[in-house]
């Protein structure tokens, strides 16, 4: 699909952004492995073959099995010698293919691949081996670009990408389920992050990464975000819980927010607004549907029951990045595509009474959307 | 320092490999955030100035506070409008600094640097902005090579680096802590993982990174590594629990072997061999001593015992990557320095026995060492 997109005579491409050597190779350097932050490169050829250049630590440390035709790994460390910068081991991987690519035209993810790596492969703009003119390639539009192409290919997300995101759902649902038995006053923002996060990789069979809002919202703060603190939950507060579950790059974000006491009747008309924005964006998600249009429907379900308009975005694409297109916000020229993945959240922060949030994801359909998530949208 | 090692010629330094961004301006991406796997760039003149150069929302989930004397912050998302190509929104934060280096001899971190941003600042061999020479610089060697001058000053870890590691060390002991309490038959190494995350994050105060080997060896398996599994311990399993938990990109690493019932004269003798190893060891901590001296004392001290060499490296050293220098091994060519943070880690994977390994971290200085982790070594 890439190379369709790409014009006739580009024979190669390197791949460099970490997310599309994963999206295309399924190598991906786990990130609970000593070898976290490291890269491989892929090389991919119009003929069809693909390349994978690693050093062989990190090649070591991938998360599942590369689907390549080729490994070209340098060993960067034996266990009996001192190591070099283990960046040169990549490079002196990279230089063995070199040769293979060298004259022909081809193309490179500018914005990963490293300026070493540009020297290794002996390319430059007078032997045209690249087809790109340094500051004539507008962002997004150039055909040779093919990190933008890769970003534009990746919102169709495949059956097995959807399979991994039914994984992180249920992994997600369980922790919501979890925060909802523990949440009460005297409990701790990080004690409920850790029960979560074990919820979390229990239900989904092995280690995961856990990130999100874990954060009391209260009357007089009713804005809040970010990872937990030391804080205690008090009675009243609106403890808002909006997290992902990351599994081989791949992630949820659904959100629920949880009562510490018995909820307020001003807070139990949060949530019942909140779920009348939820229901009337979900009547709007459908292949071919402006993004805008969704966020219009959301905020003035807010907007009809005497609140603002939504203050954030009314939801947005998820997959290998977050946020990621489609954008639902108000002035977004996004459309919705068969086989995105996006969220709805929308939440109201009100002073005297706290915070709330809800959200779901939804695979988007040329019918309409399948809900992805199913969790309990409740305070109690 | 950096400046001290480059030619006096340079002028300014472009920094991106995100370790060195973070060592030098403390601007991390954190990892546990919606940004994860983003970037900032940094710029050092020699005059004294730093500028972090970035997107929004990456600033948006910096760990802490970065110090620098300008930031260059690019709007990417802003909630209301779609997004381009993310990574064009940091080369184009970059593009309003190019004017102020080009022209004048610099330097940059051409292992991350990507191509994009080399378009972007305009530089070329031809202007001589930039001190290198393609295919001519030898790896590590040349003075313009700051990300292994980087590397090397790494090694000597400040204050404010060790307090931090102290923090990660705390951590671990109480994941180690905790694995002693519920090693038993019967649990699962998932069970067990998740309860020393829990227990290293409740004992850092905020979420952390943990990954290491949370495996069970037997009798006819001693050896196993990596992320916990589904298998549940059986009686007579030795649970090997070799981890680091990491904070802000700091990292300890240090094990323990905990058996699940009773365990045997054999098992007992493995311990009380790696202890003697590791006791060898220690004696050899010490600024200046070779790397592969204390490899002799440790692998010699399994030999006394009637086992074979030590066949992985007694320890190496870590930091903001795992492992890095120095690499204690047999033919190693490093050498302690002061400041140096090092594992020591005798292991024996013994058929009819099980696999022990046994590892603590330590502060290298010039009369001796620190040790820095303090958990306990034993089999129950």
């Amino acid at each position: 699909r890439l190379f369709d997109l790409l014009p006739d005579d580009i024979e190669w491409v390197v791949v460099a952004d970490p997310r599309h050597v994963h999206y295309l190779a399924n190598f991906l350097v786990h990130p609970l492995s000593f070898s976290g932050g490291e890269r491989g490169l892929l090389i991919l050829e119009r003929e069809g073959s693909a390349t994978l250049v690693a050093d062989n630590f990190a090649r070591r440390s991938a998360a599942g099995e590369p689907f390549v035709d080729d490994e070209v790994i340098h060993d960067w460390y034996d266990h009996r010698h001192s190591v070099i910068n283990r960046d040169h081991a990549l490079l002196a991987a990279l230089k063995r293919v070199a040769d293979r690519l060298y004259g022909r035209p081809g193309t490179l993810e500018a914005e990963w691949l490293p300026v070493g790596a540009w020297e290794v492969l002996g390319l430059d703009r007078e032997t045209h081996s690249v087809r790109r003119e340094p500051g004539e390639v507008a962002p997004g539009q150039s055909p040779a670009d093919p990190g933008s192409l890769l970003r534009q290919l990746r919102r169709r997300k495949e059956p097995d990408e959807i399979e991994l995101l039914r994984v992180c759902m249920r992994a997600g649902e369980a922790g919501h389920a979890r925060a909802r038995e523990i949440v009460r006053p005297g409990v701790g923002e990080l004690e409920i992050y850790c029960e979560v996060q074990s919820a979390a990789i229990t239900a989904a069979g092995r280690p995961v990464l856990v990130y999100g809002d874990f954060r009391a919202t209260s009357a007089g703060r009713p804005k809040a975000g970010g990872l937990p603190t030391g804080c205690m939950l008090q009675d009243g507060d609106l403890f808002l819980l909006d997290y992902s579950v990351v599994i081989d790059g791949y992630r949820s974000d659904f959100t629920n927010t949880i009562a510490a006491g018995t909820p307020s009747d001003a807070q139990r008309r949060l949530l019942e607004t909140c779920r009348a924005a939820i229901d009337a964006g979900e009547q709007h998600l459908r292949t071919g549907v402006a993004a805008r249009a969704v966020y219009s429907a959301v905020s003035g379900a807010l907007e009809q029951a005497g609140y603002g308009p939504l203050g954030h975005h009314a939801g947005h694409g998820i997959g290998l990045a977050h946020p990621e297109p489609p954008i639902l916000v108000p002035d977004s020229d996004d459309v919705l595509q068969s086989g995105d993945v996006v969220t709805l959240e929308p939440g109201l922060y009100v002073e005297g009474v706290g915070g709330l949030r809800i959200e779901r994801n939804y695979l988007i359909t040329d019918a309409g959307c399948e809900r992805l998530s199913h969790h309990e949208l409740t305070l109690d």
